[in-house]
């Protein structure tokens, strides 16, 4: 049993991964609701949807006595809790490590924090956007002569959730062997990092020479054709890693009589000379569709991708099918509800049939009757003082 | 024990993550190495030496019918397989899944994909570019008058990787239930869609009309000030989540006759006024340093980073300690070595002395005669063959 403190996406990322593999999570929430539910109080939020599926909703005050009274008696029971709050929350609340451990060695707490609390940025407000600034990922995304920008998606978020899940089932892993819990703490700056290997190497490897933002350039800039091209209703990628890659390129586009020379002849020769090539291929594909070039390309096996928008995700038959990583879900409220399916595809396991996310409190009765044995009366005092919704 | 084929990044940063917590890691690589040693052959590469920590070398010839003997052996005495070869490469080679737990029943194999082999995308080339093109986050990145760009992170390489030892671990943690192995499989695009939450959301939320690039602008555009703004030697992320935050900003700034009145009084008014809004927070940064700022908007809690470069993370005696995620380690040929350390903290785990890693086949003969029990005639013969090296 997994009991879930998660908010917004990183907390709450772990858990679904867990519960995707056949984890009970129970998620526990304030009363008015996880931080994300305040973007629009009393209505249902499509993101808290896309993150919540497989969890049993229990609204409880633990600021309050009995609320945290509950709390602990389902510690007691629990094999993991997750948790993202801010540093210090845990253990105002009275549920910091060692006071869980104290009613169950065999726990294990999941953190997920934003900073190392003991290292030098431990104070900063950790949000995307800030671990972002604080991981260099914003100073290598971009185009060289513009300012730096953020990666659009939420990658410190998630990073930092799914690796806490591993932190937490290898702390699993190890209390098989020892009967003992643990805390993991999983900092989606630490997370981060890894993800800068050849930003890293790079800078080891020359010096700091390099520009930092290559835009959609080879970070080396030591690969040519390497870009994402406009097209006349999109933009393609094309690379060619290999010489017939460029060979084959070079016969699609008619081009040989230009570019076939002993000038374009290696790679360190073409990555020389790489605002010539991206100029001739841009001028090839910048006249036709998508469609054709990945055509052409496919046909010569020149290897290519299509830029795929947001949309092109949601209208995906493939990923809105059941099993399917934006999988819809239905829904009474939201015209189009999506909930995220798992990446981790398991031969030996049957795949889990998507839920809908609970309302805040869906529960809370069940929880508290069928885990804890309380009456029917006991719950109704409990909602009646707020200790519960 | 793990058997590690991986290449690159993906399957190694999954095996890093195991080795980080204790296990043992046997790399396999060809004799000529793998991928990432191509790149400069004969030299160390600083890349290489980031991910692979905690490695025994073991350089083996696959399609060699005794390099096939002797893998398959190892395996007979493993837990986990893990690679990121190409489709059919496994099968080709006859190790397979079925081959492999034909073997041994209990042995989970790891495989590390680009898209979902069953998907509509199978065919495509999956390197950390044609995934971010088709994951649509290089369309959500980048300025909205502008291309769109990558991150210039390895984000898809390490999603993929960290999401893959999240499954390598659930199905250990089922094995010890049902004492069998099975295939796990995580697609690159698989793990990278989660992190599209707000952007999935927010198309979702509005039918999408909300551009899809925001620069460093809040993705709802909903938020201001929150951006990152030029100083005088940098860049530094702003922003107001709450009113207090926002007159604190004004009295710093000293701009409250200005920016104090009625319309700028709730989020969305701010919001619909958010040009003036920035050009008033870059008009107070751009003449000041990093430093200075971050000292004044410290001094009032106000949410702010400093952008930090790659340069930073290298130079930080935080991540360069024993223990920090860019370690430094002793190497004999590259002078400033650093090494991956775990994102993963585990309160009941000593952390595991970073090593160096591995040359080519540098731990072979060890591996041979000490889990093999080959002799040392058997060991020299097969060097010969060059099934070994």
């Amino acid at each position: 049993m997994v009991l879930d403190l998660g908010q917004i996406y990183n907390g709450p990322y772990c858990s679904l991964l867990l519960a995707h593999m056949g984890a009970r999570v129970i998620k526990i929430e304030p009363p008015d609701g996880e931080s994300m539910r305040q973007r629009l109080p009393g209505e249902e939020i499509p993101a808290f949807v896309l993150m919540n599926s497989h969890r049993e909703g229990l609204a409880l005050d633990l600021k309050d006595p009995d609320g945290h009274d509950i709390f602990m008696r389902l510690v007691a029971e629990a094999d993991v809790v997750i948790e993202n709050y801010a540093e210090g929350t845990m253990e105002r609340l009275g549920i910091g490590y060692d006071a869980l451990a104290a009613v169950n060695p065999r726990i294990i707490v999941g953190s997920g924090k934003g900073f190392d609390p003991e290292g030098p940025w431990a104070g900063r407000l950790a949000m995307d956007l800030t671990v972002q600034a604080m991981t260099a990922v914003m100073s290598v995304t971009g185009f060289p002569d513009m300012p730096p920008v953020k990666a659009g998606a939420q990658i410190a978020d998630i990073m930092g959730g799914v690796t806490l899940a591993v932190g937490v089932l290898g702390a699993l892993h190890q209390r098989s062997r020892t009967g003992e819990g643990q805390h993991v703490k999983v900092s989606m700056q630490d997370a981060v990092i890894p993800a800068l290997a050849s930003n890293i190497a790079g800078y080891l490897e020359t010096g700091g020479t390099l520009p930092e933002r290559t835009g959609n350039r080879q970070n080396g800039l030591a690969v040519a054709p390497y870009n994402v091209y406009p097209t006349s209703d999109g933009w393609v990628a094309i690379f060619c890693v290999s010489e017939p890659h460029w060979h084959k390129l070079l016969d699609v586009m008619g081009e040989r009589d230009r570019f076939g020379g002993e000038e374009f002849a290696t790679m360190p020769r073409r990555a020389a000379r790489m605002d010539e090539i991206d100029a001739v291929v841009e001028s090839w594909t910048k006249v036709r569709t998508v469609e054709e070039i990945l055509e052409i390309l496919d046909a010569s096996r020149i290897p290519s991708a299509p830029l795929l928008h947001v949309s092109d995700l949601l209208e995906s038959q493939w990923f809105r099918r059941d099993g399917g990583m934006l999988e819809h879900v239905p829904h009474p409220t939201l015209h189009d509800a999506r909930a995220f399916g798992s990446p981790i595809r398991l031969s030996a396991s049957e795949r889990r049939a998507i839920t809908r996310a609970p309302y805040i409190g869906e529960h809370t009765g069940l929880v508290l009757s069928g885990d804890l044995g309380l009456t029917d009366d006991e719950i109704a005092d409990l909602r009646r003082r707020g200790v519960v919704k």
